[in-house]
């Protein structure tokens, strides 16, 4: 349940998209890795929240106790500090498992590919921050989604607000995920979770939703700057501070017409200490979509400096900042796309078939498309020892294969082989 | 226990072989598919015989009982069955899961990447079988692995040897697994294996020592083809004409030269039904190794007609031939001579740096690289406001990045870039 087979035109469509998200990746210089699917269970522990029991346990079997990985994002950090690697730029692309309520006409599975990239130094304020955007804006724009914006927010400005407003640090966290179901429900009935649920007081969740309903540019930004309590707080002026940095530099990368500095974005994970951001896909009015539905997030990511000193026996700290494209949802579009336009996909490269027009010639196809196998050439024949070369061309035309080398008693005679155009029918 | 990180140096070196398998695969036409880690535990039981203790479960959390993948074939037939398919070519690189005893420096591990090609179909025999050798010899010569050998044998001809030897047909899959064990322990084990703990008479073990110790061409298929207790018995007969079928196509296809008709080979699963056959490097006599074990099969897979119709509901059968590539092996063996050459493998594709010789030049930086990236070209810079030159030269130059684009204020003003080839030092 929630897990999926990729028949071959679905395989053909995703590997095309993992191509144009790797591509990008490489664009920006970062370096492959590959971690197991199975991680010591203690590892995953204490790192998701409220989201660990959606992790996969392995029975125990004896030896260790395993779990398969939720994210790529703590294998790698795991990664990071038992190598005592400070330093270093890294893509990952690979399955992650969530024993979720699965939704898979929205693209929601319980296996399903994660590509992370993520930068990992003690670098000069923002400049890695301001590359994850690029590189979300970039794969959005390439893959042609449609109008996208890319949420941004800072866990220490939320952080901020949340004092400001009276919130008891012992409560930011629980605060944090409230406000992160928003973009979900109205701001009424998180509200109400905030004061049932997680024991806001009323006035704290009132002002709370004064902050969190904002969303703006570099105004909204010198605006909060200048606001009386906020402008009071280490931590919100820390970040404010940051998010203008971040602006500008957007503004070098030219981007900034697709950013949202949006109080409301939370994010939900713990693990995250400075900025956040999330992309999403705006439906277009004049689109026909059988079911209008948002399709949500399409990447996110942010910084979270603390997570690879959790895995070093001292303690030391990696400061890190990356992304995570949401690959499913982005192939469920291109799939719907895909039959809508009623294009078919190749799933094959094959650029020659061998055919026989005549019998008893199966020892000459199979001497020929041996020489074009060693020529690097791709090539297929038919499996039986006689086809008729009607059925030969049939199968060119069915799977898309260009051209078709025959050899007939002529064409062995001269010492020739026939090269026939299958869409043409030019023969040479 | 049993699994590893690859860091970027082992990921390129990886994908660098993945990729020359893929293209192989490609070449003679092969579909992708994908299926998830996650079977259905009643999915893999029963199909590997004693091997089947070494599937690693998942814990029951509620809902299906799982497993993780044993190999790529039993999900294949899986998957032809449930989606009627009965024709198919198809290749699939992925991961499996055995609790096996780790042996990780002749790389045996508890994860490991398997790189399938199987062709599933009713075609004239031994087409399908033929290229698969095909296959494994092309992709052993393309990655200069040194000396080889495929040994071939036929679980028909097996069988009709232990008819022949008077060995019960419900002792043919024991006595089978233990023929298995000739490539690690002499005859003389096997033997007192196969009438010690498999309860075959001696005299039945004597004479099956005769026939599993032979190997050899044509000359040898032809010979047993006359054998006088041989040629009386069906399976045995069939298989022999297959052989010999599969000789003349392999002969056609030139690579005859290594390939060995081996009576020793039995392949430990249950599933084969015909052809079987493994690839095993041979040690070069004046190599220079640290040490001169026999890294074993680096490839294999044969004939299994009966699985697909294990997962049909009504038992259609769909014959199916495939080859499985070791990868793991053959990684080991090209990082050792990697290693040995001293050669630096790139981790990153990176084709140039942008970078400035003075301060207060970030914004410049930050503009071009933008430009840069937008034009598809692979670029970096690094993440300091004000690096000195030195350091930015000497990046490149650890990393292998060919190209710097230098903007410093002169180039500013003259509106224009200099770019410096690092190895040259030439700038234009």
């Amino acid at each position: 349940q929630g897990t999926r087979d990729h028949p071959p035109a679905q395989a053909a469509l995703r590997d095309r998209l993992l191509g144009a998200v790797v591509s990008c990746f490489k664009r920006h210089g970062a370096a492959a890795i590959d971690t197991p699917v199975l991680e010591l269970r203690e590892t995953l522990m204490g790192k998701y929240g409220e989201d660990a029991k959606l992790i996969y346990e392995l029975q125990d079997q004896g030896g260790e106790l395993l779990a398969l990985r939720y994210d790529l994002t703590v294998p790698f950090a795991r990664y990071l500090a038992m190598n005592k690697v400070t330093n270093m730029k890294r893509y990952h692309v690979a399955k992650v498992y969530r024993r979720d309520n699965p939704a898979t006409t929205r693209g929601r599975y319980r296996e399903f590919y994660q590509c992370d990239f993520d930068i990992a130094g003690q670098f000069d304020p923002m400049i890695p921050d301001a590359e994850c955007l690029k590189i979300v804006h970039e794969i959005l724009s390439d893959l042609q989604l449609g109008d996208f914006v890319i949420k941004v927010n800072d866990r220490r400005i939320l952080n901020g607000v949340f004092a400001v407003c009276g919130v008891p640090e012992s409560k930011f966290i629980p605060a944090c995920s409230t406000v992160d179901k928003l973009d979900k429900m109205p701001w009424k009935e998180v509200r109400s979770e905030m004061v049932g649920e997680k024991g806001l007081s009323p006035e704290a969740a009132d002002r709370i939703g004064e902050y969190v309903q904002l969303h703006g540019g570099l105004d909204l930004i010198e605006r909060l700057l200048q606001d009386p309590q906020l402008s009071q707080n280490k931590l919100a002026k820390e970040g404010l501070g940051d998010m203008k940095l971040l602006f500008e530099y957007l503004t070098l990368f030219g981007i900034t017409g697709k950013i949202s500095f949006d109080l409301s974005l939370a994010r939900g994970l713990d693990y995250y200490t400075g900025v956040i951001f999330e992309a999403v896909l705006l439906q277009q009015e004049n689109e026909h979509v059988e079911e209008p539905v948002s399709v949500g997030s399409v990447a996110g990511g942010g910084r979270y400096d603390g997570l690879v000193g959790m895995f070093d026996p001292k303690g030391r700290k990696v400061p890190c900042v990356g992304v995570s494209i949401g690959i499913e949802r982005i192939f469920s579009i291109l799939e719907q796309r895909l039959k809508a336009s009623g294009e078919k996909l190749r799933t094959t490269e094959t650029q020659v078939l061998v055919a026989t027009p005549q019998k008893h010639l199966l020892a000459a196809r199979l001497k020929l498309i041996s020489e074009l196998w060693d020529a690097g050439i791709k090539a297929e024949m038919l499996y039986k020892k006689d086809p008729k070369l009607l059925k030969q061309l049939q199968y060119c035309e069915d799977t898309g294969i260009p051209l078709a080398a025959i050899v007939g008693e002529q064409e062995l005679a001269d010492g020739v082989v026939k090269l026939r155009d299958v869409a043409t029918r030019q023969e040479v």
